[in-house]
């Protein structure tokens, strides 16, 4: 029996585990010393009551066999990819129902979604980006190409003609560096994907963020569903992170090599995904009610202001950053020119504020630094009054 | 970009598309007849109370910040690994709670599981089975080989060891047949994987209807931590066919290539996916709280008893068959020689029964035929009574 041999090339990620060692570290020889995270990859307010109320009457429904739910369908409940469509209409975009499969979070989706194109295809990734794009591909045996971003590029890694790609994938609002593209940078990409024949796969986990003028969607671009799927969650938008429950959008147009897409990506699920739990779909459909919406945007307005404050302390630092409005993540230039790690240890030690090094998410990211939206308005001030007297 | 161009060898599988189209035929042109499904491949009774209880506490959790849940472990909570390894404690077998990952099915694991695996190994499948390991190794472009059964085996496939494979998939009970492997069974592929440096995976999806003196679990079986990985699930154990929660078993001994699988399938699972909700996580472990295996074993006994009332009659008729003493599903020769559809015809039409045709499972299921203990007593009754009159 061999192993897939790919699994050699994975880089260990030590990231998050170096980041707590070395916090545990310090909060052990400063046992004085109140340490604050910002550097929270998660969300922390609890789940919209109505989101809590709907869940438990799923579970209800279980317990009586008239109301009992066996095997749900493997693209997801119908109410619920109708209410999806709709939460798209609401911000001016036309998919349809069938076009929605539910499934247990975009993470999976993204790294599954590999099940239906060839392992010859090259891909194309965003550096800095959410590093399991890269090791779903290595994994997979896939030859992989980046586009690099930087401060030139506001860290909005735009298409190289003279690069050729076969899928493409884009994560807007970005994480980490909480940067969104317009509709012109989009159309960028858009026309860059037909013109190679290329698949963009649009991590679009984030578009809850979105407060400006910014395309929530990819299908808010001309010509987007010849060329891409969408893939999205309710772990941010709705604080879904220990639910489980993201969306995948492909178009009936999108057609290569002859065949739907969105047949391989059903075949692919109804042979290797069992749907998901009747109870979270039930969950998932309260947040697109509009007292859910209303709710949900409370815990959203709520972190937005976070990062306001974060981004107003760098602002009158003049410190560099990208994120923060459209995003709960703030991407911030590491000051005096300090590496990421450098920076770490100097506000770990001198301010007592955890946030995650940048080069973490790609060689682009050293010199960068990712503070997050997610910790107590009291803390998050608390955060940035340490890091203003620091960096003065 | 080039699709996956193994999706083309995937055969079209309309045989529950049919089934359900022949009944609907059927149900017009006969609307005073009352139509009794005896091919119910799903869960009917409803959930164990504590069950219902644990989950809905579990939802209360993420109504307030204290108590709220965020990201899950990848590989699932201790509480509920631990809880799992005791339940195999209880029928003799020991495996460490860290050897266990909880899933959302063993559906997802079944084919995800090939991800750790390279392309170029060959899977030994048994004929009949479960359609979804075959389908899951073509889309990977693995070469399959089948392990035929028949009456004169039992429908339990053995080891040839003419033949050379690297990766078997065993099901035991078996769905669709409802054979279950005895003790030395289960050492002759112990040892012919382990001469042939082979790995098992051994779905368990039906070992709660074990009744007699047969294996609970592969690792019963004296070398299996050597070569065998163990997949579970909650679906027909304890009704969670539309809750979703699976668990796969990968022992630390097992090493190939000079990795631990475990690794690998850990690698795999926080690259691909996300973990299992919360709330469900709480319900899995209710069910093997001793109240919960009280409960769900009510469950399992009234399916238990629909499969005798089935064999019974089997038996009266004396009409060979296999299942049903340790399994919900029983795997009938069709009567006089006919193949699998003529005897769903002729069933249907003269005893307004349906079942599921054989060779839905494989080209060894021609001729024979499976029933399900999925429906009521009242309706299972009803219906072997209409099957003693059409076949005595």
């Amino acid at each position: 029996m061999k192993i897939n041999e790919q699994f050699e090339k994975l880089v260990p990620n030590y990231l998050f585990a170096d980041v707590a060692g070395k916090t545990k570290a310090f909060m052990e020889t400063h046992p004085q010393q109140e340490v604050i995270r910002l550097g929270i990859g998660d969300v922390t307010l609890p789940l919209a009551p109505v989101v809590v109320d709907a869940m438990q009457q799923g579970c209800e429904d279980l317990r009586f066999q008239k109301t009992f739910k066996g095997y749900p369908e493997y693209e997801g409940y119908d109410f619920l990819r109708e209410s999806i469509a709709d939460y798209y209409k609401s911000f001016g975009v036309k998919i349809e129902p069938e076009e929605v499969f539910i499934s247990d979070g975009a993470k999976s989706d993204c790294g599954n979604i590999g099940d239906i194109f060839s392992k010859e295809n090259t891909v194309l990734i965003p550096d800095p980006v959410y590093p399991v794009y890269v090791d779903a591909n290595i994994m997979a045996g896939r030859k992989i190409v980046y586009a690099p971003s930087g401060q030139q590029e506001n860290f909005l890694a735009m298409p190289d003609p003279k690069v050729k790609a076969d899928i493409i994938y884009l994560c807007s609002p970005n994480n980490p560096t909480g940067a969104a593209y317009n509709a012109a940078q989009l159309k960028e990409w858009v026309d860059y994907a037909l013109e190679n024949d290329a698949i963009i796969l649009y991590d679009a986990a984030y578009e809850a963020f979105i407060r400006e003028d910014l395309p929530r969607s990819i299908y808010s671009i001309e010509g987007a569903r010849n060329c891409a799927i969408e893939l999205c969650s309710l772990s941010k938008t709705a604080g879904f992170t220990g639910v489980r429950c993201g969306y995948t959008v492909v178009p009936f147009e999108l057609v290569r090599g002859g065949k739907r897409l969105h047949d391989l990506w059903y075949r692919r699920q109804a042979t290797k995904f069992n749907g998901v739990s009747w109870a979270v779909q039930c969950a998932a459909n309260a947040v697109f009610t509009p007292e859910g919406q209303r709710q949900c945007r409370l815990n959203l307005d709520y972190y937005h202001e976070n990062a306001r404050m974060i981004a107003r302390t760098l602002d009158d630092l003049d410190i560099y950053y990208t994120g923060g409005k459209n995003s709960p993540y703030i991407w911030m230039k590491c000051p005096n020119g300090m590496s990421s790690w450098q920076f770490f240890d100097y506000l770990l030690e001198n301010a007592a504020v955890v946030g995650t090094p940048g080069e973490g998410f790609g060689s682009c990211g050293n010199g960068f630094f990712r503070l997050t939206s997610f910790n107590s308005h009291e803390k998050t001030a608390e955060a940035v009054e340490r890091i203003r007297r620091l960096l003065s």
